[in-house]
């Protein structure tokens, strides 16, 4: 009986999660990041219009945003913090409790291994893997690093939802392609390579760093361009007033 | 009469960065990638049909993201990589040398020092500084970490573009507005946090990691929900085969 109604439940969550527009969707991490601050002080509950200062939305929005997933909001009490937290979260797969391993025990890969960062969403590593002879066998954390050539053994035997790609370029297409044909569901790929997995159903998340130091140096670029306009408007109207003089 | 002729063309730069959409800027990151890479295959040049089929987008895209700049394809004979490299590396401020400095040397702040991405964007690294007594004074690839006390010197003293912020996340805030306040004119922001640097000049690219991985997660969690509820509709199906049988 408890079951058939927690099975409802998940169904009717899933529902839920079809409903949702893409948007929405690409906001909810966001949403997720400062519930979870808001738990981590101890706020119980938060009025949509406080919520919305804090993360500089408007309150209709969050309101447009928080009502896919039902009425989580009551007039005049706000939003319960840890049950849109735990929503959230369900929307967001972190109750899933995903399984990952990182392929790449370079700087970042290390610098990934060792970070709370996973744990705090509910995924949990399980493993490493490096090509390099003089890692494999060293301790990064609670791991030991296993060569690479055990990956197909690994992922045959274990669960391996996601699988965190800190490879070399020059290794990356064809460590997601045996990734994704040993069946693995997502690819966090920190690599500048894009893959083609079509026609699997692997998903790729890119964590393009290259291209986000490229849009800040655009945007300073431009900011100094607009200074420097603005200056020369400046003085431009400096020397017009002299000769009014 | 040469330093006016480059100025006026300088200009003309600024002006064409002016003129283009915000939607083609968040793309020319990836355009520059991918042109980077072809000049490393020592491609010379590469028609817009074949561009297109490389990064996944339509050629009637790219001619109109390249239009921007001016016409720097030619009916059948493609494009100059180099030439559009160039252009668009100018356009994303790679020619402008700027410096950058990195706070914080925790995992992620050292995976970032020893990193090429810097260097290959025409981005130098000039410092870095932690808190940590243990580890000011350690050599970090080719520098010495240095006190964060001596933040505000370095930064009166020198040439200081970009920081970027690699702090635990308790000190996140204060570094950032410490930062601004010293002129810096970009920050790349690897903590969770978000600041508010409005009324200063300086400029905020977020790299959330967790978020990435979050929205990772949500795409598997969709796929695999997607997956179920197609083997529902198999098995009712079936089902109702059977009964026709």
């Amino acid at each position: 009986m408890r079951k058939k109604g927690k099975s409802r439940e998940k169904q009717a969550n899933v529902e839920a999660s079809l409903r949702v527009s893409p948007a929405v969707i690409n906001r909810l991490p966001r949403y997720f990041r400062y519930l979870r601050e808001l738990i981590r002080i101890g706020r119980l509950r938060i009025s949509s219009s406080e919520l919305s200062e804090l993360m500089n939305v408007t309150a209709s929005q969050i309101r447009q945003d928080l009502n896919c997933f039902g009425g989580f909001g009551q007039q005049g009490y706000g939003y319960n913090v840890k049950y849109l937290y735990g929503k959230i979260s369900e929307i967001l797969g972190v109750t899933q409790n995903y399984k990952a391993i990182i392929v790449g025990t370079g700087n970042l890969g290390r610098a990934l291994a060792t970070n709370a960062m996973f744990e705090n969403r509910g995924v949990t590593l399980t493993a490493l893997f490096d090509i390099d002879p003089t890692i494999v066998g060293k301790r990064i954390g609670k791991f030991e690093v296993e060569h690479i050539d055990k990956l197909d053994e690994y992922c045959t035997q274990n669960q391996v939802d996601i699988a965190v790609i800190t490879v070399p370029r020059d290794s990356a297409k064809e460590t997601a392609e045996q990734l994704a044909r040993l069946g693995v569901k997502g690819l966090w790929n920190f690599t500048n390579i894009e893959f083609d997995l079509s026609g699997t159903r692997t998903k790729v998340q890119n964590v393009h760093l290259g291209d986000s130091l490229m849009t800040l140096c655009y945007n300073i670029c431009a900011e100094d361009n607009r200074i420097a306009a603005e200056q020369r408007m400046q003085s431009a109207d400096n020397q017009s007033e002299q000769y009014e003089d």
